[in-house]
């Protein structure tokens, strides 16, 4: 067979990279089950009809089909899921009689989108979502919940800082509403393009939408309001419209906005900007985006926000609140520019030594031993000269190697990095802890090491 | 939307049962990266040639389609992984230059199979499975270390007793050749069928392969030898065939059971078991199945063995031993019997009551503080009367409720399955370590229970 090439869209990490996957993922799973929220993993189908639901986003499914069909059998009705949302909704529907409510759930799993191939757009990523569903009503205090748990697990992250950004859409809706506008959901579309399109094109956009210069201006004024704590509630004031859903909005983002600047978070920043929409979601409060400092491009990698309908069984309506981090879109871009991997390529602390085959058992007790304690240990593969069997631990990376006793010496064990080498005892030695574990490798020269600067 | 049903053939957990699950999945990383095991996650997906390369098996996978794809564009060219051993080859070949040989790795991931809906049937399935690739050659120990990792990682699960079966190709081979067989495989398929067909029906197959009565004897009194240590070789020796290739796997399979003896592993037995062939796969060495006790018609649950070729690009061969666990195929009939839960529907070990939605900022900042220490927390969903903040920690198995301070009391901690209640600082206080977490539940009268009985 040929060697294979990698599948554009489909990225895969070596060990040492893995390993610094796993410590993101560890961080995450460990931050949501602190706070509560149990983990849930959905299959990684859905049927065509809950896919189809959200009608923007079909064109981006993978539909599956089996191999030996017959002719007339067609697709199996089943397409690959697309976000963690669409699966855990259903989730909720089809087991509401088992669940208690509210319900926190997190959620850390591949999802799919049948993108043509290009550079830079994934096919396969993994998400980490955390949502809270309740059954009828829900209380804002969970919008601040979700949000703070989740500055909480990305204040944690071996990553360039973060700025999450707040919005609420009932601010926005109430605002459009104050001014006078009919079709509020078209002007927010509108808006929403102003990352892509100039003053000029915006206003123009909005004059379509039958608003008049100065309609024009004070959305455009809204949009430009950011600030890092409730201040934003007096500038949006000075703009002189008033709606009681505008009041609503203003107080649950101040409220919002407020209880995130008091966590100072390490490597987190937190902004009420009143840009951000979220156009194409179906969003009713709270919104999120994030950006990630030194890949703006990357565009906001950690998103979600309220929806007063995450799930409706036609006896029961369950809003919800939650957020989604793009866990492959936020590391991908890390590691494959070197900014992000580990110490090692194997787990393993600990290279025993082999003298020869004949004594191999002798080694293998050595490593049971260390291992026993919790030391990730392996054994020589080969008993070649014990120069070798050294360089066979430095590329991969493992730090000490272990000599057994022989007639003259006892047990050994060697720091390879540093040439130290002591008598050691199997039930007895650790390595110190930072070594126990692949260590977490973030080049000084990387954003990385800037974290803390913006906070 | 009408309430959805579960899709035959996809499983998917509640809450406490996923804990269960997640145990499992922690103790299998933890047991394989103690012994120097690599994790490796590859896509989802392949191409088709990549799939098909193995014939028995590609009527069971699915293939993708992009919906919205060109009339003319036809399938994506892909299809989901059926087992994690074919990609697992094209990984090694795609990263040969990278990878450090002999390459230990696992992998714990779904896998999914396009069979028609039926009851048992799994579609989508969990497997872990372990390796050891090596360049051009791999020594027999790696037979051995990768029977006593897993092993050692079965031994370790709240489940019944497991009886590991081992055998060993070339011992099959070799005995077939010093019998005069001419086609070794085809009568290798024919014992293989033996867990289906009767003794007379296979020795009608052993005489259409060209096999007199006295040949077909010794076929079946071998498939008869099981010991429990490396006696199997004198009853194999006492039926006068002799072969090299017999006694190559006769001392293979000795020191691999013996081996594994030597372990005394609670929960898990082992057996040289001369029947066990496994037809279908390329084995051509050592082989593995395991049987759960009391759940044999389930078949083997965990299975493996070595390959010469795992893969091969031209320039170098890729010789490879492993085995898989099939998670799902374990963990789904012991939960839907109840044989397997956990003591909580979510990770909180402590729910933090709430005097009234004034005071929530206290209530969170007591659980901060205890969240801080590891302590997984939640507050409560609303200030109802504390009989409801109570009952509302019971219907989620939530072992203890804490009471804020108040004007006449110190805050406190109560126990709501004693009842037990005493003061507590939220900046020491630490609940028994078996209640950080949610139990494992193997209700008594499961089989669970008589683990070790059968070692």
């Amino acid at each position: 067979m040929a060697r294979p090439t990698p599948l554009s869209g489909f990225p895969e990490f070596l060990p040492a990279d893995r390993f610094a996957e796993q410590h993101v993922l560890d961080h995450l799973r460990r931050t949501f089950e602190l706070h509560g929220f149990a983990s849930v993993e959905t299959r990684a189908v859905e049927t065509m009809d809950q896919l189809l639901r959200k009608g923007e986003i079909d064109k981006e499914v993978y539909v599956l089909r089996r191999l030996q069909a017959a002719e007339t059998e067609g697709d199996a009705g089943l397409g690959l899921h697309f976000d963690l949302t669409v699966p855990f909704a259903r989730y909720v529907l089809e087991n509401a009689g088992k669940l208690e409510f509210p319900f926190r759930r997190y959620q850390i799993q591949k999802v799919w989108r049948g993108e043509r191939p290009q550079e830079g757009r994934f096919r396969e990523f993994a998400q980490a979502d955390i949502d809270v569903v309740a059954k009828d009503e829900l209380p804002f205090h969970f919008d601040v919940e979700i949000a703070t748990v989740m500055a909480e697990a990305l204040s944690g992250l071996p990553v360039p800082p973060l700025r999450i950004q707040v919005n609420n859409r009932k601010l926005l809706e109430g605002f459009y509403r104050g001014l006078g506008v009919e079709d509020t959901a078209a002007v927010m579309r509108v808006m929403d393009k102003l990352d892509k399109l100039d003053e000029a094109a915006i206003r123009e956009l909005l004059a379509k939408e039958g608003l008049d210069p100065d309609q024009a201006s004070k959305c455009l004024a809204l949009a430009a309001i950011r600030t890092r704590d409730s201040s934003f509630a007096d500038q949006v004031r000075a703009l002189g419209v008033s709606h009681p859903l505008l009041d609503d909005g203003i107080t649950e983002l101040a409220q919002l906005v407020d209880a995130l600047a008091e966590l100072r978070l390490d490597g987190v920043s937190v902004t009420a900007d009143l840009r951000i929409a979220r156009g194409l979601d179906y969003y009713t409060g709270t919104v999120f985006e994030t950006e990630l400092e030194g890949f703006e491009h990357l565009g906001s990698i950690c998103s979600g926000g309220r929806y007063e309908k995450l799930a409706d069984d036609g006896r029961n309506v369950y809003p919800g609140v939650g957020i989604s981090l793009g866990v492959t879109r936020l590391l991908v871009p890390l590691v494959s520019r070197g900014h992000l991997t580990t110490s090692r390529a194997v787990p393993s602390a600990v290279l025993v030594a082999l003298v020869d085959e004949e004594s191999r058992p002798t080694s293998n007790a050595i490593a049971q031993r260390l291992r026993a304690r919790g030391i990730p240990t392996e054994v020589a593969a080969a008993p070649q000269k014990f120069g070798k069997q050294i360089r066979y631990a430095e590329r991969r990376g493992i730090p000490y190697v272990w000599f057994p006793a022989t007639e003259e010496a006892a047990d050994q064990v060697k720091d390879i990095r540093s040439g130290d080498q002591a008598d050691a005892d199997a039930d007895t030695w650790n390595p110190p802890a930072d070594d126990l574990r692949p260590a977490i490798i973030t080049p000084a020269d990387s954003p990385a090491h800037t974290r803390g600067a913006t906070s």
